[in-house]
C-alpha cells in the first residue's frame, strides 16, 4: 500500500481523522510507513509523533483509541483520510471532542466548544486502569 | 489572526477543506500568511500553490471557487480546516466531488467516486466564459 504514496522529504504522509458517523474532523496526525501499515494491521489509528519521534498508539495514555472504518487517498496520493470510531468521544488533548474547537470570529480565534473532561482526569483514569 | 498561528519553517499551514452542508472531505491544501488573509478578506478559498509556487485562487481557471462559511483553528494551532460552499459541486481537478476518491481495500487503493465532469471541459468551458 506505501509503494504508490507520497511521502515529505522527512518520510511522513499527513492523515486527516473524521469520526465516520458525524463525519466531524476530529484532528490531523502525522504517519510514517510503519505507522500507516501498523494502521491497517491494528485497526486503529497508529500515528508518528514529531515531537517525541516515536510511534504513537493514538489512546495509548488516554485511553481514547481510534478504531479504523475507513481509509481514503487523495488525487495526489499525499493526503490521507481515516473514518474512525473515537472511543470514549473524546480525540482532543484538551479534553475535547475535536481538535477544532476555535473559530475565527470578528477578527480572533474563539473558543466555541467545551471541555468534555479534564484532561488531567483522562489521562489520571487511564494509569489506574 | 496570524500571529497565533504555527507554520511550518517553509511559512505554510494545512488547510483541510470540508464542505459546509455535508461534511465532507474535500481536499487538503497549503496557506500561507497572505493567502490566509485573503481567504478571510475575500470570503473565498485561497491557497498557496506548492507546485506552482504562486498563490492560488481556488477556482480561478475551473470556475470551481469555494465560498467561505468557517474557519476553525486546531489545539496546537497549526492546522485549519475551511467550512466552504462548493461551486459547481467538484473540488478535485480530476472532476470529482472530492480528491478523496480512492479507497483501501483488500489490499490496494480502489477507485471508488464517478468523474462527474470531463476535466478538460471543465477548463475548457471556463475558458470559453
Amino acid at each position: 500500500m506505501n509503494k504508490q504514496l507520497k511521502y515529505t522529504a522527512d518520510g511522513l504522509i499527513p492523515a486527516i481523522v473524521q469520526d465516520a458517523s458525524t463525519r466531524r474532523v476530529l484532528m490531523m496526525a502525522w504517519m510514517n510507513r510503519e505507522a500507516l501499515t501498523l494502521t491497517v494491521t491494528e485497526n486503529r489509528a497508529i500515528y508518528w509523533s514529531r515531537s517525541r519521534g516515536k510511534l504513537w498508539r493514538k489512546g495509548e495514555d488516554s485511553g481514547h483509541v481510534q478504531k479504523l472504518h475507513e481509509l481514503r487517498l487523495d488525487c495526489d496520493a499525499d493526503v490521507i483520510v481515516l473514518m474512525v470510531e473515537q472511543i470514549g468521544g473524546i480525540a482532543c488533548h484538551t479534553g475535547r471532542e475535536s481538535c477544532f474547537y476555535r473559530v475565527f470570529e470578528n477578527g480572533d480565534w474563539k473558543t466555541v466548544e467545551p471541555v468534555l473532561k479534564d484532561p488531567h482526569a483522562i489521562y489520571a483514569e487511564h494509569r489506574h486502569e
